[in-house]
This record gives C-alpha cells, structure tokens and sequence, in this order.
C-alpha cells in the first residue's frame, strides 16, 4: 500500500507525488466554462486519460487515478440505465451507493385525472435524469447535478393499497397488497409506513440523487404530498472487493441467497407474468411487489456480541459468509450437521437457517437493501440499520413465510427492530411513449 | 450515452451486455474466502483488469468497468492517506465523498491522564484503519470495512475551548480558541454546539467512514461521552466533470475562492507556523483551527427564485461559476462593473462581492464542507445544507471577519440558517510513534 499520495498534474501523462497535507506542489487542473452536454460528450476520451495513467503500475500507481485532481468522469458517473423497459429500473440494477425512498399521499381532491397527471410528468423527468439530462418540468433545473454524468441513476415508481380507493380504482386493486399481517417484533411507526404512492431514487453519486428527489418532490405539487423520506446507502463502487453481496452494518454479507438473474427461475421468483395469472390485474404485467421496511440494528447489544456468539446468530462466518458447516460463501449450509458436542452446528435458531429458502418451501425475494444511519437517536444509541426492500413476484409467497418464521424463531430478532413497513405494487416498465402506471390509469 | 448496460462476466477480458433489467445473462464472479490482506495486495493487478477492459471503446465502453460485478478494488478502495505527518490528515486531503463529525464531552472524572491515554488510543486506531488494517482496540473489530480499502479514509482530532479547564490544561488553551462573536443570523442549538474533543471522519466509502466512526466512538469507552453527531458527503469520485469545486445542494460551485495548495502563502495562512508566533503555545506547531457550521439550507424558497435571481444572489453564474462580469470560474470579479442601467452587474449584496478575499483584508479559510440531508424537518421542509468547515491558521483573521461582513449584507443569507457552530484547535500531525495530542497532554 502507497504511503504517499499521488495526483494528477494538469497536463497529459504527468503524475506528481507527494505525502498527503504537506500541501506544496498540488497541480490543479484549471476550470473551463465547457457545458454539461460536452462534458458528456468527451466523457469517453477524458476517463481513458484518467484511467490509463492509472494502469502504469501497481497499487502505488493507481493512486494516481483519484478523481478529484482529474476534470474527467469515470464511468461511476458515466454509466445510464435506461428508463424504458419490460420491468421498471432499480429492481434488478446493482445496489446504489446512494439512495432516497419517498412516500407520498395524494393530496385531498386529487383523483385518477391528477394522479395520472402526476405520473406522467415524473416519468418524463424521470427519463431524462437517468439520461443524463436536466430536469426541465418546473421552472428551472436546481443545477445539483451539473457537471455530474447520469451515475447509474434509477428512479422506481409504485403504488400502495390506499392509492387505489382514492382514485376510484378499487377494481383494480391486486390481492397481494392487502395489509402485511402483524409481526410481534413489530414497532412499526404509522408516520413512516405505507403511503399512496411510493418513489425509490438510486445512484452512485449522493449529489445525483438528491437532484432527483427534488425535481420529483417539486412535480407532486398540488397533488402529492409528502407522506415519509428516508436515506439510504451502500458501498461507493470500486471500494470493496466483494461489491455484489456486501455488508451491512452489522459487519455481516449481507443476500448471499439472493436469486440471481442468470438463474432460470429468476423471472418467475420476480416478476409478475405476461399475462399475470388469474386474479390479477392485467396492468401489472411485467411488475413486481416491494416490501420496505425500515429495519434498526441494535448496534451497541450487538457489538458486544463476542465474534463467536455473532457468527451463532448468524449461522454464517462473519469474514467471509461461509456457513458455519464449511465451504465458502456460495457453500449451501449442512443444516443437519451436528458438532463434537453432539449441537447443531448451525444453531436451531440461527438466521440463515430459518431465512434459508429451502426452510420456506422456496419462498424467494430479491433483497435489494439500503443502510441507513440517521445519526444518535433519542434513546442515545446509533439511529442505524438496514433500509430492507425486497422484490417478488407475490408477497404472499416471499416476504411473508419468511418474516413469520424469522418473527417466531430467529436470534437476531433480539437485535433488530422493525421500525417502519410499506407494501407497493410496481408496475411493469414504460414502453417508448409510455408513461409508468399508464396501463393502470388509461384503463 | 449509451443505453444498455454493460457487465463483466467472471472471465477476465469477457464482456457481456445486456439491456437494463432484464436480467438473464449476468455472470457474477465466485466468492472466495481470501482474507482481506490478499484483497489489498492484489488489488494492482485486480483493478488494472477492470479498468483496462474500460479503455476499449468511449463512453459506451466504460459502462463495462462498473464495479459492483468485478471482484476488483479500483483506486477509490485501494488510495491510502498517511496518519503521520506534519500536519493531520484530512485539511487538505481533497474532499471526501463521505464524512462524520462527532464531537464528545470529557466524562465527569475524567482529566489530562485519561485523556492522553484516550488519544493514544484513538491515533492508534486512526493510523491502523487509515491503512487498512481492522481496529484492534477493546475487542474485535465490527467487520464493517472488510472486503474494503482504506478508501482514503482519514481522521483528524481536535480539541474545544471547554477542554482545557477540565483537564488541568488552561494555561495552554491557546486565544484563538476564545468564544466566537453572535451573529445577527444564528439560530444556534448549544446541544449541537461546540464540545471538549472533535473528530472528522472522511472516506470515499460510506461503509469504511461508519466503521471508522464506531470504532472510535467505541474506545472513547468511559472517558468521553458523545455530545452530537452529524453525517455528509460530497460528489462521489468519478461522478462529475467538475470534482475539486464541487456543488451544493443550491446547486451553486462551492469553494473557487479557496486558497490552493500550490500558492506560496498557502500554508501560512492554514497552518500555525513552527514554532508558533509569540502567544500561541508551542503544542500547535503545524496545527490548524476548524470553525464548523451547520448551515440550514432554505431550499424551498431559493429554488422558487428564478435562475437569474439566484445568480444575483451568488453574483456569479450557476452553470459553470463564472463572475457575472464574465470568463470563467477562475476570472478574477470586475467588481465595479457596471451594466447598461447604471447599476453593479455583481450586486453590492452579492455572496461572491461580500466573501471575496481582498473584500476582507486578504482574510483566508480553506473551505471543506460536506453537504447533509437529514431528510425533512419537523417544519416539512428539507432538513439539508451544508457542514461548513474552514481551516485558517487563525480564526479571528479567518472566518470570524469574513462571516461578520456576511451577517450584515450578504443577499444569501435569507436563504440561510447557522444552527449549530464549533471551534476547535487541531493539533499538528504526529510523528512516527507519536499520538495525536501527545505535546499538549505530555507538557
């Protein structure tokens, strides 16, 4: 590991060093009044500068390519997902670095008209930010976001069980988002559950992000207003060598189990079918059902755990997520496999037993969390946990079998407290010319 | 832009691509149980792969270096910042994608012993994490950061005025530490004020920042309570074209006027020199003083202003940060321009007129704020804006001037609140086997 810090001059090819905070000879490279379209434009040449001088040797050499002292955007800035789709974005994307989930409920007086209205104007922002462009709805762009390239930005729209008794709907509203049943480790504070309509913002960059929520929380105007907002996070990319199941923070990998999209039923586990089955409405097609639940770690119990009593709980490694029966990671746990001491070795109440999808006749979600850390609460401990969201073609058949396994029987309930819940119906993805939830509101 | 995304498959130099969530082809490398010493090791070559297979082709071509489906750490996991130096770290290390400041009281009991030994252990902990290595100190460590790189974590220590007296100390307690003058505009909460010890926590990794920030908080142990706790970020690396002055959430470039670590005067204005001027005690040699601010933004109201008002506001362009009398962001401000009405063309309340170096008898911080966003207020407004930190040598030549001219005239600070505010006097950076402090508490 390089002791010294290494930055960019501004001219082609030339790396300075020197030891951090001594501050001297730092080349800035000098600001141009160049506009955010051709920043975009030359993204392409400018980053493979950055990179290349990066790949000249080594891990002392890589540190040249921090981007602070170079004007060029890497492709954690330049990468775009696109907003027209079968299935709406930020579903199956990778896990954000940044992200905001907002509630909103419409406003008294606004009906079907005004919310279909709503979401027109939000997907057509919505569109044009993971594009890269600014938001014009409005008046003019805040201008948080100049400057930066779209940043993976994903913006995932949804609808709760009161949406659809408001605008005159109720027909068409899916079983699956009749209420979660009540879960006795439940704390759930109404004022940040539910909600009408539900947004969910991911990017790798916190100031893209942040554009996004104000530029949708203007366009609710008259209409929407806002129910509940939290914040949320995950590893920056390229921080960490295990970047696809990381930590949470409790210190633990975190979705090892997920479904994976290469596998052949991951659509199935997922996504509503086209057509949906009976006893679905048709505008679902190609949707999905999220689960949200503000979830507080216990940290201060928590870290007084020994590792050892952790890894119980868990049922897994802590450095690495193998099951405690052995292997790696991807391992599949030996639940019957008993120690020297005649114990299970993976406890009868450990997590990853009871959550284990062969334990819930293979119920299966795709978790797609964010952490959260909101600072000290009024209780003086950390404000901290996991924003859980997880992804399923029926909710009755996903989270449900499994939060009422784990709510019965796992030893992490004792360090965990489920805060907040929201149960969303997403629509499928817009089509070109679309707008999200058209198929809902024009039918 | 390209509209697909790109993905790596697990074989080095294999592209696939696939169209945003659809999801059936992706490769997902395998997990292994190499410990997080190799990762780091390795991480040269690892991140060259990554970032090679980057450089093939423009903007679409970099959409295949996203991180989160290599195993790779790029130079934003592996950029390592020295604990030992003259001065600490994180004043002039460039801005940090995420931060937390935390400011803790000294427990009843505790005086000057308990202290050193407290700083001991925090440098300790601070120069190990800084290099990647897991905090040691008052059991295991949390696990939070592993798989991770240091990611430029940095720790800086400081101490408040109230420090002193309570450790036996005054005699050293050095007069720029003297309360700060009441502005008209402070809305200040003492709960969020001041405080015995600060410490900044700056990484490019949430995940690495909040491991850091437990593991000290866990080691102030019985010696010191904490008092506040705030969090922020800034642009991620790589995200943006613009990355040294970056935007506020205003959307403003923040931090032209900054002092650059290239000019002759640049460390005469931030750092106390060695020896220290008469008056100044001889433990801040190579120090610096932090005056920090969290600046409430009224969000909702600046963004009603039209673009033009709010450049009038600022007094120069929000696009790219030129002055209103034209050039680009570095231009030095005609600042007795005239337009064809007769009237400044940089209002005489402008922020930029008002704060402007030679406006303030050369006065000179370096400002390294973080941005926040708490969510929504009890108000129902954002509860978002700016951690202001500035370092000077001197806070009564510094940012005590400066925000006096503000208070009484600057146009932005309608859209402004100060509601909380700190000084801290921060020790220079310890030598090799030296700790944090060690020429204050062992004089």
């Amino acid at each position: 590991m390089s002791k010294t810090r290494q930055e960019h001059d501004d001219r082609p090819g030339v790396r300075t060093t020197r030891p951090a905070e001594e501050g001297t000879d730092s080349a800035r490279a000098p600001s141009t009044g160049i506009s955010r379209r051709r920043l975009l434009g030359t993204a392409g040449v400018a980053g493979a500068t950055g990179l290349a001088l990066g790949t000249a040797g080594g891990a002392a050499g890589y540190a040249a390519a921090r981007p602070e002292e170079a004007t060029a955007l890497t492709t954690v800035g330049t990468n775009a997902v696109p907003f027209h789709g079968t299935h709406q974005p930020g579903i199956s994307t990778p896990a954000h670095a940044r992200g905001h989930l907002i509630a909103f409920d419409l406003a008294p007086g606004a009906r079907r008209k005004e919310a279909a209205a709503l979401l027109r104007r939000w997907s057509a922002t919505a569109r044009a930010l993971m594009a890269g462009e600014p938001a014009t709805g409005g008046g003019h762009d805040t201008g948080v976001a100049l400057d930066a390239g779209p940043s993976s930005l994903t913006v995932t729209f949804g609808f709760g069980r009161t949406f659809f008794d408001r605008t005159g709907l109720g027909e068409q509203r899916p079983a699956a988002l009749d209420p979660l049943p009540p879960f006795s480790s439940d704390h759930l504070d109404p004022g940040r559950s539910d909600g009408d309509l539900w947004v969910q913002i991911g990017s790798d960059d916190a100031l893209v992000a942040f554009h996004a929520l104000r530029a949708l929380q203007k366009e609710a105007g008259t209409t929407a207003r806002v129910r509940w907002q939290m914040n949320g996070f995950n590893r920056s990319p390229g921080a960490a060598a295990h970047p696809i199941t990381s930590r949470n923070l409790m210190g633990q990998i975190d979705g090892t189990k997920n479904p994976k999209p290469s596998e052949p039923d991951f659509a199935r586990k997922i996504f509503v079918p086209t057509p949906p089955a009976a006893g679905t409405p048709a505008w679902m097609a190609g949707g999905s059902y999220a689960v949200v639940r503000r979830i507080r770690m216990l940290l201060d119990d928590w870290e007084k755990l020994s590792l050892h009593k952790q890894e119980l709980v868990i049922g897994r490694r802590k450095s690495d997520g193998a099951p405690l029966t052995g292997g790696t990671e991807t391992t599949e746990p030996d639940l019957d496999k008993r120690g020297p001491d005649g114990n299970l070795v993976i406890p009868s109440n450990a997590h990853a037993r009871i959550s284990a999808p062969e334990a819930n006749a293979g119920a299966a979600m795709l978790r797609r969390p964010f952490s959260f850390h909101d600072g000290i609460g009024a209780d003086g401990t950390p404000d901290a946990g996991l924003l859980f969201i997880c992804w399923q073609a029926d909710p009755l058949r996903g989270f449900v079998p499994v939060q009422r396994k784990l709510d019965r029987g796992d030893a992490l309930s004792a360090f965990i407290r489920h805060e907040a819940s929201g149960l969303f119906a997403v629509p499928g993805g817009a089509a070109e010319g679309e707008y999200v939830g058209q198929r809902l509101l024009e039918s």
